[in-house]
């Protein structure tokens, strides 16, 4: 319990403590945590003696660095995960209704006045500077449904699906936080010619699709020539975030032989803005999907066996999509995060392997995640398969998305008897494509 | 002619003036300029009065802007083509044998002995800070060579290949400088298993190789949302480079179905440190690339016919590959860079066709250029036609690279008489993967 009102239904309870990246009208960008209907906004509380009651070390680390006065969260994340996991452990103690430092906030009403900024007074920022944002494929369900769409069962995962994550490298600069429309992106596409036949045509995509993903953001570098070893991967993890990749079906058919898909998803990936700690995480750890007998083993550089975390190597969040077609809301999809065939420290491993070197602030997203049953789907693409067929949703139908059209992600662990976890949500809505 | 001796063969000719970041025992990294066997230390020389000469306006913007502090071009780049091609134009003139600024340096040896660096003292950079890398494949005899080998000849350039400059997002933090040893990578590849059929395992590639490409840095951003029009795409160039894709062709074609290369390109890629401006080139611009009347024609958004340069959309640059195998150096390649069938202005149009944003940094990757002959193979794997013939190398063969092999390009245009306009070498030896 916290001394602050935090509504039972906040996706920000006091076991989580998301870090951030906020403006306010009179306040420069910075890094904040949210907690309820609040953000507290960090340098000012670091200036301001908050951090009286942290450790000395941590303490003077953190009030002599400049990652505090960074407009992203990369120089908090670079200071190490005993820094930011203590600061974040320390916050919750300070926001504890029977917590050890009453004196820094909870009886410092001039303080709180300072520091505690409203939630509805903030607009929310990309929290890292993203140096390379990659994106995977993790999620077998989604695989599995896609390939079956395009090649059917027999032969919907490749060869490779089972041997190593697939994953291939994104767009950094088109990464946009929630709220940013979306363009419809005007490209080459293959349209019905007089002969019968189909010609390529530069076309506004009349396939355009969302992806349901969770993204890692690293908080640890690695030297380019020296792979992650799996039994560290996870100490290379800064936090979580939910990702929609944006995706013009019809685009990415034509364009994606040999190379893989480029036009099709780089006009626009957004994100949610509040990054949830690893630490957050950790009660909800549990197993991803099962492999079968008769399926190939991972190579011993992905094995996590002998991981601290085995078998738990992904989490159980639950995610859920609405769909806000002219202005009203329906919830099309509702899928678990565990779904996924790889987990990030399994990325990480295999990302590096060939000696890739990450950097703090990269962004890997896990591929979409899509449960087993029909309404668990994380794209139109698969609720329509392909576009063959009709969803309905409310009084209208859809096979992609519709200008106009608003898709909420969320995502949230846990119960509100201990405290809800929660990414809060992800929102974008497509806007015409440009004349 | 210049005051200084710059030799008939320097790359680093008066016609040149390309741009670099360089530090020395003693200093920095900061920007620097090369002509013949000096590199022009840029902020030193604009301290100590070297614009004095240079109109008022340019001069103000350089003196007072912190771009010149930098350790990367990304801000002399942002300043915009009028500041940083006025600059170049300035520095040819300081250096011209009847130049009209003598006092500036040529009969200033104080400030000589300042601001020249003889080159043997110096160590290169990577000149930008790279947001985002893309590669492309508009080499359309290497993709032609490439499908023959995968695909046959009747299949060997995908459906799409003529209609759009097919390309890809890379890795942009493992860019590195020429002079960087490239270990090889160990990933997973496709071995003979005792049944007769093939099984994936971790495995230091056997198949690495070398992919010789023109790249391009941008010197101007586009917002998201906002195609960059195939008219205006010249001005968002800032210069150009040398590149060695490194490839592990065995890695590359277990793992890059369906989404595209990854572990198998992203262990290192290699850039010459000179970015000859895009005005040093002017002069070589030339044809590409002629397509048959029964090739398509390319959507009217990559349509260059109207534009100012049109026919001579690329450029005539003489391109080497030397090979150094214990110490003795044999040629194994030479081609020109005219071997694309598509300019740059062209990818950046496609690049941005759906809204992508570039930033000022980003570098583009022509993909391999090849010629039609033999000897004209920017790649080993066309060399040995997929590593099924030995190419013989003095007095050794290769199928593909072995440790220790040292890979040159070079690339150069013009002649002696007018002064050569060169990117220098760029090399790089593989290290034995790691134990
Ligand atoms: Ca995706
Ligand atoms: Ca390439
Ligand atoms: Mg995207
Ligand atoms: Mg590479
Ligand atoms: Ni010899």
């Amino acid at each position: 319990m916290s001394w602050i009102n935090i509504s039972k239904n906040s996706h920000f309870s006091l076991a989580n403590i998301p870090f951030g990246i906020f403006s306010t009208t009179v306040q420069s960008k910075r890094i904040g945590v949210a907690i309820g209907d609040y953000v507290l906004d960090i340098p000012g509380f670091v200036r301001n003696e908050g951090l009286t009651g942290l450790d000395v070390n941590t303490r003077n680390l953190l009030e002599t660095s400049k990652a505090l006065e960074q407009q992203t969260l990369n120089g908090l994340a670079s200071l190490g995960k005993p820094v930011h996991s203590g600061l974040r452990r320390y916050i919750q103690e300070v926001f504890k209704s029977d917590g050890r430092y009453p004196d820094v906030l909870q009886k410092n009403s001039q303080l709180q006045q300072k520091v505690l900024v409203p939630m509805s007074d903030v607009t929310m920022h990309v929290p890292f500077e993203i140096g390379d944002y990659t994106d995977f494929y993790v999620g077998c369900n989604h695989a599995y449904n896609c390939g079956c769409i395009f090649r059917g069962p027999q032969n919907a995962l490749q060869p490779n699906y089972y041997h190593l994550p697939v994953g291939y490298h994104g767009r950094a600069s088109s990464v946009v936080v929630s709220g940013t429309g979306i363009r419809r992106p005007k490209g080459q596409i293959l349209v019905p010619a007089d002969d019968g036949t189909t010609q390529p045509e530069l076309h506004a995509s009349k396939k355009m699709d969302y992806e349901f993903e969770i993204a890692a953001f690293v908080g640890k570098s690695n030297n380019l020539g020296e792979p992650v070893p799996i039994g560290q991967a996870n100490d290379h993890l800064f936090g979580f975030v939910i990702m929609n990749d944006w995706s013009a079906r019809d685009i990415q058919a034509w364009e994606y032989v040999p190379l893989g898909p480029f036009t099709s998803k780089n006009f626009g990936t957004s994100i949610s803005p509040w990054v949830v700690h690893t630490d957050a995480l950790e009660p909800f750890r549990c197993e991803p999907i099962k492999r079968k007998e008769s399926d190939p083993k991972v190579q011993p550089y992905l094995d996590e066996s002998a991981s601290e975390f085995s078998p738990k190597t992904v989490h159980d969040i639950q995610m859920s999509i609405d769909l806000t077609i002219s202005g009203e809301s329906h919830r099309i999809s509702q899928m678990s995060a565990k779904y996924m065939l790889y987990s990030f420290p399994q990325m990480i491993a295999h990302h590096t392997v060939t000696g890739c070197n990450l950097r703090v602030g990269d962004l890997l997203g896990s591929g979409t995640i899509s449960g087993t049953e029909s309404g668990t789907e994380g794209s139109m693409l698969e609720l329509s398969q392909g576009g063959k067929r009709d969803v309905v949703i409310g009084s209208v139908t859809r096979r992609f998305l519709e200008d106009g059209d608003t898709v909420t992600f969320s995502a949230v662990a846990g119960d509100a008897a201990t405290g809800l976890v929660g990414f809060g949500t992800l929102e974008g809505t497509v806007l015409p494509a440009a004349k």
